[in-house]
């Protein structure tokens, strides 16, 4: 029966784990398979053609372990999704709610995005803004904040000064909103809000999605699951013991039904 | 003929250049094939059994294209190397030249090793200097400092501060000897040496391979070639072009016969 299909949710690595968090909070009679592509970690720097080839492995191989719908948490991996009919199933990106939500709360129409540099290149979320109107949209690759939280350094001086560099020129743009275009990035919401000041909302794309997913639920896009006894599923494709510290505590309170090493 | 094949060097991305250089400096009638793996890079946060997998493929792969003798230009990858038998072709790690220049050059029999997360965990360095006698052995791993390199940041004062933080326990331990086990480390000397002050000696293991390889010839290990007209091929896993930039960089003033995108 089709309802009883998990959701599949992906990202090169630990990033994704706060989408997920969202996911499990919001849909709980939902099970979960999480895809770490750990081996080939980061996405963010590497060329367009890669990036894509990662995207359709993926993709076939959480087809394969049958589940109902694909969730890209990942913004590198989101920028390179040509179109959601390519896939062959109900699939996901965090880009689209992301700059819906951010033309929605800015007033004065100036708006930053940064990211990767995969996802700054690719201009997907300015795309997705321009779509929907006028707009001044400023950008900023920011390629070290990745590598800072995946070493846990959130909360640091030296990540402050280095967010600093990066957001100095935005600042100077007067934007009234700023998308976190990584999904790793919302572990450095503090951090970003002390740099930029309370004046200025950040947009965590992660949460966004929630929204869509329960749209295409609504909808019937996809179908519920009624079973209460959900799980959740991690699949890597490195053990490394540092992942399985950091996931364990992105997602507290939840708990997770094991990490398994798997081969694409 | 055996004397016209090339010598296969391969690292994950940019870092083995350095090594590179210093082999095509002092081997000029040597051809070079080198691989960067661009496409998994880092290697340095990985698992064991992920990295002599790469190590492996990387090495079937220069097999395949004729080399008489591969170079492991990485430290990550040359701390998972079994044996030296293993690979069925001359095979030189950059672990065990540095580990011996080190012992030369310490008066006070205190090294210290810095490198990233994997080489520190495989105790590499360690093993290969107390094979030759009793050392007190300094380790810290450093993942952030390979992102620095690759985003070209080896000269700011965010790079020093990253730095100090690193190496502030080593001192306090007064090493006269800081093996610099990356290959990506060479391009931050400077901000090393400012850091460390000048009463210690920068072990470059790159450098040291130089000396490996010619006892390697002169012992009839590998055949030298008799060719002037040599060719230096560049071989990449992805096509990024900062690859490209800062490889071309990091080579002068030597040229290269072009860069080449593979699939492995």
């Amino acid at each position: 029966m089709t309802e009883e299909k998990p959701i599949g949710v992906f990202d090169s690595g630990v990033g994704g784990l706060t989408v997920l968090k969202s996911l499990i909070a919001s849909f709980p009679n939902e099970s979960f398979i999480y895809l770490g592509d750990t081996a080939r970690l980061p996405y963010g720097s590497k060329s367009f053609e890669t990036i894509h080839q990662y995207l359709i492995q993926n993709t076939n191989y959480l087809k394969k372990m049958g589940v109902k719908a694909i969730i890209i948490a990942c913004n590198s991996a989101s920028s390179v999704l040509k179109s959601d009919a390519e896939m062959g199933i109900p699939i996901f990106d965090v880009i689209k709610p992301g700059a819906r939500q951010a033309i929605l709360i800015s007033k004065n129409k100036r708006i930053g995005i940064i990211g990767t540099r995969a996802t700054i290149k690719a201009r997907a979320y300015v795309k997705a803004i321009e779509a929907y109107g006028q707009f001044s949209i400023f950008q900023q690759a920011c390629p070290l904040l990745v590598p800072f939280v995946e070493e846990g350094m959130s909360d640091d001086p030296i990540t402050n000064l280095i967010i600093y560099r990066y957001l100095a020129g935005l600042l100077k743009q007067e934007i009234d909103t700023l998308i976190l275009g990584c999904t790793h990035y919302p572990a450095l919401k503090p951090a970003i809000q002390k740099v930029v000041g309370q004046h200025i909302t950040l947009i965590d794309s992660g949460e966004a999605i929630v929204e869509r997913l329960s749209n295409a639920f609504n909808y019937g896009k996809i179908e519920k699951n009624k079973q209460v006894q959900r799980f959740i599923r991690i699949l890597v494709t490195d053990a490394s013991s540092v992942f399985e510290q950091v996931a364990l505590n992105l997602l507290k309170p939840y708990s997770i039904d094991g990490i398994e090493l798997i081969d694409i």
